[in-house]
Parts: C-alpha cells; sequence; structure tokens
C-alpha cells in the first residue's frame, strides 16, 4: 500500500511501530455481512503483532477468524494541522495455544466487556506503514 | 450491523447524528490492491453525509469512486473506560455538481493535503450505527 496519500511524509516501519507500541486504542476494519465495519478495540503489542479482545458469538468475535483485516492508530490535532496514522495489515486469529493465551492475558488488555467469555486475537503485523500529517500550514 | 459488541450501549441515531456533527477527524475503511485500507481523514457533515478530500490520481481517491465504504469516529479515554463510537456505511462518490461542490468548500474541510488538486468525496450516510463503550467498572 504505497502512496495513498499525498503531500504526507512516510514513517518508517521502526517508526510506525514505537507508536503502535504507545497507543492503546485502535480501530480494525473487518466484514460483517458483506459490509465493511470499522470498530475501536483496546489493544496491544506481542512480539511486535497486535493482540485484542472479542467476546465469544458476537459478529466481531466471526469476523476476524482468519480474515486478512485492517488495523489503524492515529494521533491528529486538527488545530495545530499535524499528526500521524500507521496502518498494519495482515492475518488475524483467535489465540489458542495455552501459552500464548497466559502471555496475551499478561498484557493487561481491557477488553471493555462485562462479564463475557474474552478471546484474544492477534493480526499478524504482515505490513506495516505509516504517514505523518503535515498540513498546508 | 447489530451487535458486533456485547456489554455497550446502543446510541439511537440521533445521538450517533449529534457526534458526526462535532467531530472532526474520522476514519475511512476501503479496499485499495485488494487489501483492506484504513486512513483517516478531515470531514464535515453535508446533508447528514460525509463529506472528506482526495487529492485527484491517489489511490485513495480512486478507491472512494462508487465503492461502499465504512467511515468511523469515536472518542474514548481509556484510563476511565468510557467512550463511544459511531459507524457509517454507504456508497461514497465524488461531489461532481458544481453547486454542490461550491457547499462542499465552503464547509472549511482542511485537506491535509499542500497544493494537490483536491477532490470532493461524499459518503451518504445510508447505515448509521453506534455505541457507547461502558467498561466493566
Amino acid at each position: 500500500v504505497s502512496e495513498p496519500w499525498t503531500g504526507l511524509d512516510v514513517l518508517d516501519e521502526a517508526a510506525c511501530r514505537e507508536r503502535l507500541g504507545r497507543v492503546r486504542v485502535g480501530r480494525v476494519a473487518i466484514t460483517i455481512e458483506a459490509l465493511p465495519v470499522v470498530l475501536p478495540v483496546n489493544y496491544r503489542v506481542l512480539d511486535g503483532d497486535i493482540v485484542f479482545c472479542t467476546a465469544a458469538g458476537t459478529k466481531l468475535d466471526a469476523a476476524v477468524r482468519n480474515a486478512v483485516v485492517a488495523f489503524e492508530v492515529d494521533e491528529v490535532d486538527v488545530e495545530a494541522r499535524v499528526g500521524w496514522s500507521v496502518l498494519v495489515i495482515g492475518h488475524a486469529e483467535e489465540i489458542v495455544d495455552a501459552g500464548e493465551k497466559a502471555r496475551a492475558a499478561a498484557l493487561g488488555i481491557d477488553p471493555w466487556v462485562d462479564g463475557s467469555a474474552t478471546r484474544f486475537v492477534r493480526i499478524h503485523a504482515e505490513r506495516v506503514s505509516g504517514r505523518r500529517i503535515a498540513g498546508a500550514g
């Protein structure tokens, strides 16, 4: 995914990953019933991949099973016309291995869901790209 | 798109539209070269629809031509575990009518692009839904 924007500075992968590591909320883009959907999730980084929670039985949970999804984080200051966005694209899968589940559980992800059985989903960070948003000034 | 989340309160359409009207940055989910992509855009509401800018010749510009896209805005306070998200799904099209272009230009959208020829894109707000994010407390 090269240059979806013009006039914006490209962030190198290290800069993208640094930003992924310090933000806590991102948005995952999935397909539900053949329609595009974007939802915010509380996430953490594990081995360079994105990990978030879903509740068993939800459409979100179903949508992230072995699908290629997009995950985005950004910080934008509208008044100052500065900011950045980072995009991760990769296969999503439920974490089922007991050891990996324990590691995911230790990340401290807040699933925003009360009392439901949560599953951990990993988005393999196969493509990581980012842009600085630099206004015309 | 019903209940992708559990444990979250549904926002009615009026509450969704009020939030769309007061936020300035949202994220549009599109498909570029068969991959899902999410990008932040500076937007405004026009006749209940979402309007933002693209630069002519970019992949974003091509991707939003007569495609069904998702558009999302949210405000999340991670510490307080409160927030909301609103999702708009609908057909995107370039605004080509001169009168409509003048109305779009008057909205004061900052295209974040320096010196490029900008086009105005309208996402018809055919489906509007939203959720309150209420943490387990």
